[in-house]
C-alpha cells in the first residue's frame, strides 16, 4: 500500500513552526527514488480524467508536481506566493489564523475551459488550495482534481473544496 | 540544439524585482513537457561521473532537480531557506549586495564520501550555490557537479565555485 510506504516515512514534528502544531515533514520521502517514482504513478493512476495542466503550489508541491506533469506529458504551471512571478498574474488573498496570505499564477498559461490538476505535499485547512482553486476559475479554467500527498483529516480541508465540484485525491491520512 | 530551445523561451524582464536587474523568468520553459524531458536527459547527459545524490535549491531548482534525480534513480534533498526544514540541519549564510540570506539542508540526509549534484534553474552571481556547495562539503559529501539551466555570464558566479572542484554544467548562456 502506497499509504503504508508514505506513513512510515513521513515525521512528525511537534511545535513546528509554532507551538501546537505538529508538523507532517515528508522529505524523507524524497529520498526514496522508487517511491517518488510510484507515488507520482499513484496519482496519475487515481485521476479520472485527462487534464490540460498540472498547477502546483509553492514550495513542497513543486516536488511531486513536476513529475506529474512529466508523467503525464502536460504543462506544469507553478502556483508561487506573492511577487515572486515576473509576468502578468492572477492573484487571490485569503485568511490565514492570523493575517492572510496571496498566491499568485501567470495570466495567459491556461485556456478557458481547460481542466486542471492542483497539486500539492499536504492538504491542511485548505486555505491554499482553495486560492488555487479560485486562480484557476477567474481564468474560466475548472479543477479537475486536486491530489495531495497527504491529508489532515482533523482539520476539515476538504470542505473549503467542496465549491469547485473537483475529485480529490490524497495517498495517505491523518 | 538544447540551448536555442531554452533561450527562445526564457524571458527576459526589466527592472524585476528591481531597478536595473533583467529577471530570466524560465516558467514558460515549464509549459513544454517534451522539452522538460529532454533538459533532464541533457542534464544527466553531461555528467562525468555517477552521484549518490541530487541536491536542489529552493524553489525554482525544486522543478528540475527532481525530474534529474527521478531519472538517475537517486535520492532528492531540498535546499531550503532558513527556518523551513524542522530537523537538525546543515546551514551556511553568506552576503548579498544588501544584507545575508542563509539555506540549510537537513543532517544525515548524506554520507561521507558521498558525490552529489548541486542544480539550480540560474547561475547568477554563484553566492547560493556556493552556500550550497559549503553546506555539502560541512557533512565531508563533495560536489561532483553544480548544474544550472541558465548562467548569465557578465556576473562570473562560476567563479565563486573553482573552490569546490567540480564540473559546471550549464545549457544555456546569456
Amino acid at each position: 500500500m502506497i499509504a503504508d510506504r508514505i506513513k512510515s516515512l513521513v515525521e512528525s514534528i511537534p511545535d513546528f513552526p509554532k507551538q501546537g502544531i505538529t508538523f507532517r515533514d515528508i522529505t524523507p520521502i524524497l529520498l526514496g527514488s522508487r517511491l517518488s517514482y510510484d507515488i507520482a504513478d499513484a496519482f496519475v493512476q487515481r485521476m479520472n480524467e485527462d487534464v490540460d495542466a498540472v498547477c502546483a503550489i509553492e514550495s513542497r508541491g513543486f516536488f511531486f508536481g513536476m513529475l506529474i506533469a512529466n508523467r503525464l506529458g502536460k504543462p506544469f504551471i507553478p502556483i508561487r506566493k506573492e511577487g515572486k512571478l515576473p509576468g502578468m498574474t492572477h492573484s487571490h488573498t485569503y485568511d490565514l489564523e492570523y493575517g492572510s496570505s496571496t498566491v499568485e499564477m501567470h495570466a495567459n498559461v491556461l485556456n478557458p475551459g481547460d481542466k486542471v490538476l492542483v497539486h500539492d505535499d499536504l492538504l491542511a485547512t485548505g486555505g491554499t488550495a482553495a486560492a488555487a482553486g479560485e486562480i484557476v476559475e477567474k481564468q474560466n479554467a475548472s479543477v479537475s482534481a486536486f491530489a495531495f500527498l497527504v491529508e489532515l483529516t482533523d482539520l476539515n480541508g476538504r470542505d473549503k473544496l467542496i465549491p469547485y465540484k473537483s475529485d480529490l485525491i490524497t495517498l495517505a491520512e491523518y
